[in-house]
């Protein structure tokens, strides 16, 4: 998994009908972490804030691992990280 | 996932069979995305046109996630961004 | 899916024999394809010459897609791109 | 596989419930390996401390081989590596 | 998959269960091959040596296609090269 920041969302009317109901969010890996700085779009299934640090699982973890062993799903939200922790080099 | 532009198309007549029907587009996922600048061949289920923001799924989730469990495919259009958006840094 | 540009091929007599029976082809991701100029080895289910210009699938798609779910093979050639097309920036 | 350096540890309280009970270790690779310097957070099944360098599993092999194949799980220690070993450049 | 040379060995006494039995070997991917000069660490189901190039398969595919499907494994020497063989740029 990495760690990420929450920096926008994201609306997409015309989709696969099997991710109707699905929030966007747009997540930017920290400093230091892998793909740091490359953006990725994950659903959300916590309930993540703009702004808030978030734990983001790839691949078939998202999709089966969110319930969603259907959907093409390849990123997810999965953990928000507690305040007051340092993972900074 | 990630946000691409379309930015053309492909034609293959030789090919797994198991492909065919499918519309491959050439996608570039955009500035500050994952792999920004490096373009992919999706497949499109969703009816994207030249020049048009799309989601991207990669891996096991364009594949299953698209009703092709059993075709070679490893990145699939799966919803097109609506206008007015912004996801850049 | 990538286009990439068969280089060569590879001989490997010694291997898992899940294998046997399958051609290796040297591919080189063409110059603004993801991983441009980073080659891999993938079997061929298409029948590609040396200097032709393919598909490739990835991942999980290229076992199964290609009928080898059993298989260890992670990369496949899935489709030689028509002549006369463009894919460069 | 990788080979990386236990480095912190990550509390997150809102998760998913599939990941209730787990210790979430932040990894480093080594010089040299994939991915060097750029850190990732993994599940540690072994109990490994902060300084030991463990070998990581990524993917579904996580989720897969640590009997938590339906958790969003992408990363995770499955061995400490015995001291005294050379695997620098 | 890639082209590796075989650069080391590991040894793990503190280990998953399902590790247990196999050889970890470090494996330098070839210049010009994808990721070339990052090592991984890959099981041997062939019994390749110190110094030999090898055919390195990644991801679901190691697992699946080495009997390994329950154990955390994502990478798998599958094949060792014919020696006389040139694959450089």
């Amino acid at each position: 998994m990495i760690i990420g920041k929450v920096v926008g969302s994201l609306f997409s009317t015309r989709k696969s009908e099997k991710l109707v109901g699905n929030k966007f969010m747009i997540v930017e890996p920290v400093d230091g972490m892998k793909a740091d700085g490359e953006r990725l779009v994950a659903i959300d299934i916590i309930g993540a804030g703009i702004g808030e640090y978030v734990l983001v699982a790839e691949g078939s973890a998202a999709r089966i691992g969110c319930d969603m062993k259907d959907a093409p799903v390849d990123a997810a939200i999965v953990g928000i990280i507690d305040q007051g922790q340092n993972w900074s080099k």
